[in-house]
């Protein structure tokens, strides 16, 4: 399974929690990791290409140079590498035809492979929207005139490079964000969201894209069948999503324990 | 390393579990688990061997005969399984020297060898003392005139079986129990603390049983030091004390996750 990740130096150590998730949950499974970067030193490649042999599995490194985005529009404190993730398809390998990408603040809990092979007939992405009301009407005004029916999160993303080769347009994202690029909040995710919503094919969030900050919103709406027992069965990826992070002091929640008992077993000094 | 666990049939999935986060984070150790039963079926027993097997393990199953504790004094609702924690000695192989009982309501979730080695010169036990203020004060005056000056936890118990071989009597915990029956309220737990406290060693709660229902008051009494990484980290037992049990409905608290993890892997239907 070929399985991209693009991120800086300070998310190594979450980065190599979730590759650890991943690899202990799907143990007959090889993956292909693809690491998109431009700012990670050599000694942090090496050590990040080790860990990941470690568990008999392969990196590949793409590093993009300074250069390729000086044309394209950065906004407000956001760097060039949130375009790693909507212009993969142009560093891939051109004999990639799918790819999953993750962020580095989720755990694998569960086997991974039905998702990956989730049918993409026709589709750019498949996705999960989180449909905590709150969210999806805050993102709904504000990307207006933009007609927005769910606000996918872009944090698990599998993605159809061969469409994308054909119908992702580096121009249409660049132009989209010099118009809006005052009130985009997370350019990325929004720009999949507004360019591309009608080709997202949508993922059961509480499978594949668990927001840990709502285990009892889940439980409510689903009348209490979405409580924990239900989660460790059948969740595959819990998302650790918010400025709160569970690698960091102070934080707390239902999840927290098993991510740092993950921590700890992927990171054992 | 010499296990010891006593159960009847309620408690073989949280065994199961207990033993799986046993294996899992002892993965170089060999492990001879002794059973000793009286009332669990013949399914069942091959149930758990074929679990134990499966993990390179061995279990060795002790059937205590019904009519072997027909002369013990029977207190309230406790059953004579109680006397197989305190007798184990006396049906065990004669060749071992030492063994660690575990209640099945644990998780292990480090490396037990440093635990399992303690010294126990002139102990006949090493164990943990929960330190929560009101537990002591509370035993120490229903158990009075017996001086106490800690209440050990029984549910992690390192055990010297050559020198209780030598030093602890039926009889005499019989009559104990004869004598005391209407204020034993854990009768096993209370004889080991009023009959053998002197000479049990005392073990960091925070390392060998610790208790789920206190994380914040462990992370106060150690200016915050104990908290959620230093337990991944350090911490080999955790203990689900309590009425409320993690593998039951409605549980709640700050390793259920971590617990339902464990249980889904180690019983995947």
């Amino acid at each position: 399974m070929n399985l991209l990740v693009t991120l800086d130096s300070k998310y190594i150590k979450p980065l190599k929690v979730m590759l650890f998730s991943l690899f202990m949950n799907n143990p007959d499974e090889d993956f292909h990791v693809y690491l998109i970067h431009s700012s990670i030193k050599d000694d942090e490649i090496a050590d990040i290409e080790r860990f990941v042999s470690t568990y008999g599995q392969k990196l590949f490194v793409i590093k993009i140079d300074d250069g390729y985005f000086q044309d394209a529009p950065v906004i407000f404190h956001y760097t060039k590498e949130m375009y790693y993730r909507l212009l993969a398809y142009k560093f891939l390998p051109k004999e990639l035809d799918r790819i999953l990408y993750l962020d580095p603040d989720v755990l694998v809990i569960n086997p991974i492979r039905e998702l990956y092979e989730t049918e993409l007939d026709g589709y750019l992405y498949a996705a999960a929207f989180h449909n905590v009301l709150a969210v999806k009407e805050i993102n709904r005004i504000r990307l207006y005139p933009y007609k927005i029916d769910a606000y996918f999160n872009s944090g698990v993303l599998l993605m159809n490079l061969e469409l994308q080769r054909k119908l992702v347009d580096e121009k249409a994202i660049y132009a989209f964000i010099e118009k809006n690029r005052t009130k985009l909040i997370m350019p990325d995710q929004d720009i999949i969201n507004t360019l591309y919503s009608k080709q997202i094919k949508s993922l059961d969030e509480k499978l594949y894209n668990y927001d840990t900050r709502y285990y009892n919103y889940y439980k409510v709406i689903t009348n209490n069948t979405c409580d924990m027992d239900f989660i460790m069965k059948n969740t595959v990826i819990l998302h650790f999503c918010g400025k709160k992070k569970p690698w960091k002091k102070g934080y707390s929640g239902k999840f927290y324990a098993l991510y740092k008992h993950y921590e700890k077993k992927a990171i054992p000094l």
